[in-house]
């Protein structure tokens, strides 16, 4: 196990103001300080004169292969853009693209600052694949539509990623199901979903209450909210992870406080597609776990979390028309520890003694971070995912000099693009 | 007059789709295609290669030296935070410190590509100089509040700057009056700021309905709103560049189109002090010319056009739930040449033949501009300010490979920091 110590560098957050050292043993911090003990013995020294350290930053909610659609299609009308543009494209992915859309989302995610993500799309071996070579953490399940002959081939599809990846690499990779949305499992096809999860002790990644028109119409076919069905079919009950969350009622958002339901909000695809804004306040109010997330690069378009986290700090404020509403310090907190609880990670978030060593180190030699009254603000408000310099994830250094240290960058850019032409072809 | 060739370059919009070069003579753009003509010959060449050309962006919205207050105060009530934290700290600032607080945000502007902006402080004849250095572009006015002793000493030294400094460097600053608020300037004031503006064949600059305080207090002591009273004044006959304008009746866009006023949207600081979300759809509706701007520092925390521009692309969708509003394309033409006449500006913010010279060269080599279905949609929804990495204003090379060329960044960084403390201890 190797010892690492970052020296002369900045905390966010630092005990007693001066700590300026942290120091890890394996994969995991084991001091936080100025003074580092005597007996702690360092294999590498980095120097982290001018920059910051940070945890890493958790993104909640994704479909990372969807890189290879990035700018594909964008301003049109939700059915529209999907019937006539994704899914087509999507229909002519196969394992190899998956493999390398993920391969060029990680890359942009890890020079981000991004240290760990969750994953719904299909061929998840591949982007479990990814996810290990890389080395960044993830949480990830095989999406699962019930309306196509082969549903009941992707529950099994996801058995199998649960069954063979869940606590790769001492937890790095955590498994989840993935039913994809309440418009696209008809409730025999989630009682089967929920009850392989529970088979097999996994947790619920599910998009919910994204859009007015499937509320509404759920409402109608259904007689409840998809909140108060999935509650009834007791997925909750499992843990469940709700990407979106736009469209809820006061009595959703009881059941989803009660039961412990955990939200990925996604504030600019929930923008950009034009679904509306969350209503984070009054779920922070009601003491719901609020994580950010991307979303799919097709409704963002990149996979930039310090955005999500500055657009929350912000968007709340103005729907609400308080400024106390969500301040810096707790945007920062759901881009990063609030974040890492929805996916179910323990020991991930903070930069403290014990915790998994996820670190990400900012150089703040740019205009936008002088003068420095308050480096929160700085973060949250005014800085840039280009600013990650050198990022850790569980002790295992991943990005140096903004560049990856643990596959070669040139060749994911070559490869994603040799992707592209040859879907387009097909 | 030197002659400027950039090469192997890729355009936004490139005439026929086959345009790789823009030739620049002294500070105009001659030609925009593939076949340089033969009679051209070049002083310097540029080689383009992996890079995209766009115009510059046009910041229509600012108070640039208030980059000295970034991250000061953050996360409070809009009338606690100017009375205890802002307006204190404003006091303090001299002559020197508003040149160093300009210079800080000059460089972090042109270092994201903005290379024209709007300006609305005090000692405002170092912003001007701080502009005249740096080669960046403006349109400059001094802040009038007509509250205070010296109140009409204030129009003065406006008038002061117009006649200094209007049309300076062949027309790269223009000046204008800047009443600073419906709520600042009683009914006298600003008569006679019209007046001399008047005097002085000048436009106005104005923050107006900014907050629903604002407007719903005007209405009751005026019995009228703000744009029903400056028009009434006539103020929008000299020509008007109404800042925010987040809360309008239907009457008051009906006005301001017919009376062709010119708005600056902010849409981040709107949302950051809970302003509110303007009304920019309907604005464009009605035909309103509507540009984009960041505010100060205080209230964003940066000067990142390119997070405006992808944030009006964005935030409109959501609050009408209509996606095919303000698309990519539009939201970048709010970025440049709209903004440009916003600003008053002629023949600036395209890349054509007989235009101002104002080009930035990004670097494509990042994950997130991987693929290149469109270009646009990565530039206003993936790309990031830090991704520029030449800047030419006005034919001039003001940024290369990232780093201001007119002036030492570094001294820049220092003296803004030697100004802070200096400030702090007064």
């Amino acid at each position: 196990m190797s010892k690492l110590l970052i020296k002369n560098i900045e905390l966010l957050h630092s005990p007693n103001g001066e700590a300026n050292c942290i120091a890890v043993d394996g994969r995991k911090i084991v001091y936080v300080g100025k003074e580092l003990p005597a007996t702690f013995q360092a294999d590498e020294v980095v120097d982290g004169k001018g920059k910051l350290a940070t945890p890493g930053m958790v993104n909640t909610h994704g479909h990372v292969s969807m890189t290879l659609l990035r700018s594909y299609a964008d301003d049109m009308a939700l059915m529209d853009w999907l019937e006539n543009k994704i899914w087509p494209l999507e229909a002519k992915l196969g394992a190899e693209d998956i493999y390398w859309g993920a391969m060029l989302g990680i890359v942009e995610m890890l020079k981000g600052g991004t240290t760990c993500y969750a994953d719904m799309y299909y061929f998840m071996d591949e982007v479990a694949r990814a996810t290990a070579e890389t080395g960044i953490r993830a949480n990830l399940c095989r999406g699962l539509v019930g309306l196509t002959p082969d549903a009941y081939d992707k529950i099994a599809e996801n058995t199998e990623l649960v069954q063979k990846w869940n606590g790769y690499d001492e937890g790095r990779i955590r498994t989840t199901y993935g039913p994809h949305a309440p418009y696209t499992c008809p409730v025999p096809y989630l009682e089967k979903i929920i009850q392989a999860a529970a088979d097999n002790k996994a947790e619920i990644q599910m998009h919910l209450c994204e859009t007015k028109f499937e509320v509404e119409s759920y409402q109608k076919e259904q007689g409840m909210t998809p909140i108060a069905m999935m509650d009834k079919l007791g997925m909750f009950d499992l843990g469940t992870i709700a990407a979106h969350c736009v469209h809820l009622t006061e009595a959703d958002m009881d059941i989803m406080a009660a039961k412990k339901v955990r939200v990925a909000h996604n504030p600019q695809s929930n923008l950009k597609l034009a679904s509306g804004i969350a209503p984070v306040a009054r779920m922070l109010e009601k003491g719901i776990l609020v994580g950010l997330g991307t979303d799919g690069t097709s409704s963002n378009n990149n996979l930039d979390m310090l955005e999500e986290c500055r657009l929350a700090a912000m968007l709340h404020k103005a729907t609400t028309l308080d400024p106390l509403v969500v301040p810096a310090h707790k945007a920062w907190e759901m881009a990063t520890v609030d974040g890492a609880k929805v996916l179910g990670f323990k020991n991930v978030g903070l930069l403290e003694t014990g915790q998994e060593a996820d670190i990400v180190l900012w150089d703040m030699h740019k205009p936008y971070w002088y003068p420095r009254y308050n480096k929160e603000s700085l973060l949250v408000y005014a800085a840039s995912a280009n600013d990650v310099d050198t990022v850790f994830v569980a002790g295992k250094k991943v990005l140096e000099a903004g560049k990856l240290v643990t596959f070669d960058e040139e060749k994911i850019y070559a490869e994603a693009m040799r992707c592209v032409d040859r879907i387009l072809k097909r």
